[in-house]
């Protein structure tokens, strides 16, 4: 088994079987690379731009197809939970509770969803110094839980940009818990399509490699077979039929770095 | 009755007696400079640093105190919501309810509180440009509401830092409705503190100043008697005792420039 | 005398009639409102984005040309010095030497401008935290000259765009010399046209009251009778027939805040 | 031969025979690791926050150095101008001419380098969009010269602190010429010591991997014995004890990744 995890799958639950043949697809890459692998789809986008975009199937219905893509594939799956009311319902699916970036202050939802005792994986905020999650970490613990991954999905950098501060790698890993380089949120233009957010895919492998350059534990990456027609994130999800090449070098490169971790 | 509106408490509502006094006392002075004005206190701090900060009273407890204070001093009451589940409580009370700035982007929640009628104040995220903005509006007509109000708060600037972007007000102005200038709010810094955000209290009366010349319809300030004994914001909060001097410069600033509103 | 200073012209120096004409027209509107004048004009626009840019008359011709106006108009004059050679001619005929914003961690030229005993107006970086000119000033007091001006032009937010941190004013000011506020390259778009800077001279007038606002000694700004036709910083001029109208409420919002300084 | 070529050597001239011994040191290890090798120290540092920092021997004893360090070593130099004047000496020992970030929209200082003819190694500014390099480009191509090196050394992130911005390195390979990596001065927290820059030497590495895996050409790095008594960069200078071991990690990297070159 390589070290490098990867968590993986479209943005947000679309059709279900098209859900499923992504995560399939994704697996098998995964399988091949003998890299460990976790399902990633949103039940509900909470925070879309706009009112009218598309949300996903919803928690109860989007729980239930999480429960069985995990059964089919027979790999853990994540996904985001934006409210302490979801919390229950989620961690009877879910084997990592997702904290959304904009979400990451709230004591709340952090702290219940540490009292579940499953792994909670925090996005750094977007405005959060990378040393600040020891707060975030901090709220955790209280609730009794350590088994906390810290993810980088980039920093506000002017309006309608994000950029990757590549010191966030060692400085979170600094605080005692595996970190995440989220590829894909990560080249995000917030708003920059007006009434949805654009991004620059063509950048996702050369972050990508940064970060696992620079020291990472595991790679979030939003997958689709078609990204363009994907509900959310259309432009900046990777083409599947791109991950294997990708995990590659992501291999070729940690193998040359890992003795620093 | 001058046309610049105050919104105007402590942070967080702390001992009721002590919470009212102070509300009291700015009633008086924007009662003396014939300012309308809106008491503001939270209930609860839902986004503190740290697990072990000041929460203050919780919902119900804390909704009470606020329709004490809206009682006693017979004026509008605001304060933040941060969940779907406390909207119908909070709209039993308050006057006009306000979206925290990490929680501009969350759907149910902007569309939720403009189903109610109520007047609804969002706070512009650090992370959002002004014009994005608009999107966050049309969730709030989605849901029939009109009685809407845009707060300028600072926007991230590198780490553990804000800055005001003071073309944000016009921008804000343009897409149709009232703008707010939370004063004390835009001179915090996010986690300067290690455990807590500090502030600079100091730049407090020369972004109020500019705000107005820019041209606002209101304005926020968090106050109290002894800031440094504050609970929470203690290093930005006004001083009550000098509020009466700022908002003589307000009123003077604001009969300079009115005509171009 | 109103007591906030008013430094003016044309970007650059273009056709001397047109030139001294723009001096003229804007020595007679602050005649009008008794405001000191001061004419700016570039004999070289230096760091252009483009190499064929329009870059003036160059350091002999220009400095004819603006000896000329000085006579003419008889005000001093203020223009950019870009190399320690050009200094000794330049102090003959300026009255202020101005050390442009990327130059102002230039030793040398800083240094060597404060020799001359002739005011130094040095604009503050775009990349410069505003504490930090207390270094540039104390390299101007180590060459003797405590004839010292400090101007705030924006700072770098993101790419392509600046913001203007009002902070910066009174923190400048505590310095101990006078600030200066260049309201229109303050809202210039770095590189936003490709090949050539842009800008957004519909936001110099409410970045022009907030700065007076918050408290400063002086304007800056670039004024053309036809800012479309000029030869730099077409997009952020301001038409010198709004001027007037802008410095009345100038000195109406000076009026109610001088107390203050 | 590796294909990364590295420059480095001390960040100014101190006493001559320590700064010879110095590159002598990087010379083995380049040469032990077949990395081919340009010697970098500057004979003024003419941007210093502080009139009274050191700055090195000036233009010509710093030549005159320069030669002799040239000429013991055989390697090509590289050393920075700040002034037009100093160009025609400069060419006569350097084999590449440095243009410093804050000086990279000089027309006449990157166009008179240009016609030298000798390679230029532009900087790009902390305050510079990594696409409008191709404006800097532009104008050494308007002098006939293609021998054209393009260096990211981070981007001014809030105040006293720099961020890199890994997509600059694919964006500016784009533009057709080679890309430096410059890892000390990317870690410089500008003005972090009040009276002087301070910096993060211990994210070297990382910063330096994710770079190479990112795809760079060229990898600019400050080196010294002993970096804490540097009298410039002491606190981002990397230890020439660490470059070693660093630079096995470059080769290993660059190998896993140059097919995307």
């Amino acid at each position: 088994q390589n070290p490098i995890v990867l968590i993986a799958g479209p943005c947000v639950i679309e059709d279900p079987e098209r859900t499923l043949a992504i995560g399939r697809s994704i697996k098998e890459i995964a399988g091949r690379l003998q890299i460990p692998y976790i399902f990633k789809a949103s039940y509900d986008k909470a925070n879309r731009s706009s009112y009218n975009s598309f949300r996903g199937p919803g928690l109860k219905e989007g729980l239930s197809i999480l429960a069985h893509i995990k059964k089919e594939l027979q790999v853990p799956v994540v996904s985001d939970i934006h409210c302490v009311t979801q919390i229950e319902a989620a961690a009877e699916v879910l084997d990592i509770l997702q904290i959304p970036a904009f979400l990451c202050r709230q004591t709340d939802l952090v702290y219940e969803a540490g009292r579940t005792g499953k792994a909670v994986n925090v996005k750094k905020g977007q405005f959060l110094a990378p040393l600040d999650m020891k707060n975030v970490i901090a709220k955790l613990e209280e609730a009794g839980n350590r088994n906390i991954l810290l993810t980088e999905r980039g920093a506000t950098f002017g309006y309608n940009n994000l950029v990757v501060d590549f010191r966030s790698l060692p400085i979170m890993r600094s605080l005692g818990y595996p970190v995440v380089f989220d590829a894909t949120h990560s080249v995000q233009l917030p708003g920059g399509a007006g009434t949805s957010s654009s991004g620059q895919r063509e950048f996702v492998p050369y972050l990508t490699r940064a970060a696992v350059a620079a020291g990472v534990d595991m790679l979030f990456m939003e997958v689709h077979d078609n990204p363009p027609e994907g509900k959310s994130d259309a432009a900046n999800m990777l083409y599947v039929d791109k991950l294997e090449a990708l995990l590659q070098d992501v291999i070729a490169i940690d193998n040359a770095v890992r003795k620093h971790k």
